[in-house]
């Protein structure tokens, strides 16, 4: 077996995520099998089909049997249930990880079912997606030059640290490790909050009278800004109930900085909308040399 | 001549949208000669060394001399004082059209300036544009397949919409006649609005103790989201000045609908949260089929 070679590797939920890591992989020569388990048998057949999955389970309790690595790579509100459905199959050179975009509350999912962490299940997350969903959407590329965060715990065992982040490198992805907390802060900001706004944007415009019109006048600045907007609304649903404490924190924010831009432009304020434009300017431009 | 050929065109304003015009047209050899003007020398000469412009005047009067076609392509809030200063050198047979981002408000510069708005011009607005600014982005590819608004008056001579139409539809994009208040109204919501909250968020992000972290974190959807907030400041403060009484409706319209998101989330609320998801993402999934 080749350095950094997974043997068995098990996918529940085979979507965009699950699909592009298998194929990620695949590609790389990395997995010699690839079972697959979700709850909907067709969409497993078309990913045995598009040669992403080798076979697949419908029972996790199946599907997880002999593997070196599983991954769980359903909305967040799932990971619960499928915790408790591995419970009694889970051995101790199984490694576990999860792409769960809020981590504090997979890590409590996990202390719920188990009474504590497994030392073997290392919480992770892929910054990286598109707004499609499904495996049909799936590309090996998705997480090349992207970030993957790895939130692991005191207990958490060391190699299997090492073969998470071993997998994710595979797929051209760098690997970060910071706190569950931290995760859950930054991405409240750089992702629930962004979706949130785009959501409502569209929800928006989407009621007024003359909306045909409007779509129809709608430019390209428009369609970049509400692409999350395309997004999969039970995903999204999941994140915001399971992550609102910091959600809720980032949209007071955001709330006290429109209302001094709307008080701006109520008071004809030139310099107040300059700087607040120019600052933001600056900002976006500097995050986008730095970026990856 | 061949039909559809303009001799002399006058560009005030050599940047994105002044240079791109110029290139489609001159790809598509539909005029003879190209005169630009503008404040900065350096950025003329620019232009002249990229060939998109054949030479230059750095006095209105001087610019727009012979001109079968003038095009005012600056921010919103200078076109007053350049109506002054082509007020005396406007013949009958020179077509003017703009490319303003607020129409309300260049027809009513107009007006100050003429008295009236003059026959031969002919408020208009390419919905098109990137977040970069300057001769140097322009590209000729930039109008193809997007719209152009023109906003005519009564008064407005046939013969001047039809040369503005052609000149637009020989670069590849579609021309569209509606009411200048009509289109204060759309592109608030489709465009200013956008811009807004965009410039807001990453202002708000900015403004967070470890946004060195933030933006580190942040993945490709806060790029698409936050492109537009890279726009030059200049312009969009222009745009909030000039059109704050459409632009503030439509901000208490997003306000009210995020205030119901923000409610959902704090009360935990999956149906609200689900609907409001779900319905947003129909309307630009939709928007997205629709649109040219």
């Amino acid at each position: 077996m080749k350095p950094n070679m997974i043997n068995r590797l098990t996918i529940i939920g085979v979507g965009l995520i699950g699909g592009s890591l298998a194929k990620a992989l695949r590609q790389a020569n990395a997995v010699n099998e690839i079972i697959g388990c979700g709850l909907d048998g067709a969409q497993l057949q078309t990913a045995i089909e598009l040669g992403v999955i080798d076979h697949f389970e419908m029972k996790i309790s199946d599907a997880i049997k002999n593997a070196d690595v599983v991954v769980l790579a359903v909305p967040v509100g799932a990971m619960g249930s499928i915790f408790a459905e591995m419970k009694d199959r889970l051995t101790e050179d199984m490694v576990v990880t999860d792409v769960g975009s809020t981590k504090q509350h997979v890590i409590k999912a996990a202390i719920d079912v188990f009474g504590d962490v497994p030392a073997q299940f290392v919480p992770g997350h892929p910054i990286a997606g598109t707004e499609k969903t499904g495996v049909e959407a799936s590309f090996a590329g998705l997480f090349h030059n992207r970030r993957i965060i790895l939130t692991p715990l005191e207990n958490t065992s060391k190699k299997a640290i090492e073969t998470v982040t071993a997998m994710w490198e595979i797929t051209g992805a760098k690997v970060d490790i910071i706190s569950q907390e931290h995760h859950d802060h930054v991405l409240a900001a750089t992702s629930h909050l962004p979706h949130v706004l785009a959501f409502s944007l569209v929800d928006t415009l989407a009621k007024m009278n003359d909306k045909a019109k409007i779509f129809q006048f709608a430019a390209g600045g428009f369609r970049d800004f509400t692409r999350i907007a395309s997004s999969d609304p039970k995903m999204w649903h999941d994140i915001c109930v399971t992550n609102s404490d910091e959600l809720l924190k980032v949209l007071q924010q955001y709330r006290e900085g429109l209302d001094c831009l709307t008080q701006a432009i109520e008071n004809d304020d030139s310099d107040a909308l300059l700087e607040i434009f120019s600052r933001a300017k600056r900002a976006r431009d500097k995050f986008t040399e730095q970026s990856i």
